[in-house]
């Protein structure tokens, strides 16, 4: 898609060895005074003296996690810091630093790297993450990105899956299911304009759905607004392969047992019309979509009145003694085992770190 | 060639999510006091506490870093290992973790994994790292690994490319050009066995070029031996793309030029006796080669008489004034401009971090 987008073409080898990455990486300036040596040496030297070091990694698979005929490569590179940036934020911390490689094959000219690398300049830009090295190599095939995000949390701020108690409430940021339904959307006019590639969609209805799956934003802050608020979580899980499958991670890791209610779910009025166009259960949806990057975790009863009110929160349930299961109460008040719906195959196959 | 010497084959799918990540990384208990917590979060915690952390990462793409054809997937994960622990014992420093991140097609059985997981997991234990994440996912094609390694070092130890002075001297760890070699014999008996697959090669002559080449060692050695020695590097580089494409380097990131004496290169003599074989120039391979991960410094002439004798350290010639230029004294004793002789093209690009 981008190839025909494209006014001028620089093939890849013009730019000869070191030329490219010098070109990609000339706006990378660091910016944080824990960013030592940034690129230029063998590795990066980093100063984070009395701070816990967060680390997390993702690889995104040109045909497995993206798909270039609806993402565009700005967008594939903010995503891609994101998908990082939400790891370091779910162990409230603060992201602070990503090295960034990338696999690609020749049929990229220079000004399709320049898209991608200019999204990733603009997520670090919003974001204040220094980009400190990387790699970028030929592939055999497609594009391949690999991001390691650095961030950092004083120890006594660093919260794990594993700290949820019984009768902790278990709560979540922002809204859920719309990520996935924006997918939807975009595949569903993928086919359209295979069989017709004159055809003009109308996506505006469509746009928040949209937005989710392109360009998704971490949750930056939450941090920040539960150091506020004076909460500390007692555990917690970025979402990005489901509802149901991190409220299981938090269950199994913290040995506890969960009732999930149905009814508080918070979806966007725009995921529920599109379900019922779609024919789809908004719950399930919400449960087994994926990609939200929204923050899920459990705090204690008595800082309720801390976060009561919140619009940027809601509580959609309560831990509970391990043997008593993990269960979704639904609005007709029955009782489900809760299972992890996620996408069980090795397309959505992720270790945690 | 792998997957005919397996006796028993588990196809990836079988398992399921998760499963596989747990299966391969349940070896990885950390042993550092400054892994706080590793595998199984959203994230790794390390507490690194008045040391400087490195950081430098590296993807490994099949059919272009490596040929599974003779590069046993255990080797590989060893390999992988070293080329990222290299680039941080060129800061001066200690190799303390590593991320491992994996994108594989299902033509790979859970056996294939196996090994390489094994030979990461020797590499670590040997090493003395901890793994503490990655991610693995399926690929539409071959095989991609990306390792991100983190180290430590005394903000006072820490060595960059940029600190040399005229009348440094320049000196190198161990020999050079052998695992290039090494690659060529390998390259040579794939050729051979291709023509005739019953042929059993004989390479016990080249068992010290084919070990550099696909079982090479990081000089994790280097930065404690300087320690001990009482030598703090003025700038230093590992030699992954060849020696005059490294050299250059220091010169450029110094400001300094260089004359190197093309007598004092240490090779072994198996480089010798294989480049005769093979009618190439011995010189041409150790300049431009790639692939030894020794380490190249320059020190101030004071500490000469510290290194001097030491069978790890061959001085091999001294920085100049920038204005003086980059040369190679030749054994005729004839100057010539040194030039980066590295693969000038995509499969050997990379970005220095």
């Amino acid at each position: 898609m981008f190839e025909n987008s494209q006014e001028t073409k620089t093939n890849l080898s013009e730019l000869g060895e070191f030329g490219l990455i010098d070109h990609l990486t000339k706006n990378f300036a660091p910016k944080l005074t824990s960013t030592k040596k940034a690129i230029g040496d063998d590795a990066a030297i980093l100063d984070f003296e009395d701070n816990q070091c967060i680390v997390t990694t993702d690889l995104l698979v040109e045909g497995v996690h993206f798909d270039l005929a609806y993402m565009p490569l700005k967008h594939l590179g903010y995503k891609a810091v994101m998908v990082n940036a939400s790891d370091v934020y779910a162990m409230n911390g603060k992201a602070t630093q990503i090295t960034v490689s990338i696999a690609v094959s020749n049929r990229f000219p220079v000004e399709a790297l320049e898209e991608l690398y200019s999204g990733i300049e603009l997520a670090a830009n919003i974001y204040n993450i220094d980009v400190i090295g990387g790699d970028t190599t030929s592939s055999t095939s497609g594009l391949v990105i690999s991001i390691t995000a650095l961030g950092i949390a004083k120890s006594e701020d660093v919260v794990y899956r594993s700290g949820a108690k019984p009768n902790d409430f278990l709560v979540v940021s922002g809204d859920l299911g719309a990520a996935y339904m924006g997918l939807q959307v975009l595949e569903r006019e993928k086919q359209v304009f295979k069989a017709n590639p004159n055809a003009q969609p109308d996506l505006d209805q469509y746009t928040y759905l949209i937005e989710r799956q392109l360009k998704p934003e971490a949750r930056k802050d939450i941090p920040p607004l539960l150091k506020e608020l004076d909460v500390k979580p007692t555990s917690m899980i970025d979402i990005s392969d489901g509802l149901s499958s991190e409220v299981i991670h938090l269950c199994k890791n913290s040995k506890t047992g969960v009732n999930l209610f149905e009814e508080k779910i918070p979806l966007d009025p725009a995921v529920i019309s599109v379900c019922e166009e779609f024919k789809i259960d908004s719950t399930t949806i919400a449960l087994s979509g994926g990609e939200d990057y929204e923050l899920l975790f459990t705090i204690s009863q008595e800082d309720y009145d801390k976060i009561k009110g919140n619009p940027n929160l809601t509580i959609i349930g309560h831990m509970t003694e391990e043997n008593e299961g993990m269960h979704l109460i639904t609005r007709a008040n029955t009782k489900i085992p809760l299972i992890a719906r996620g996408w069980n195959s090795m397309e959505k196959e992720e270790e945690e770190d």
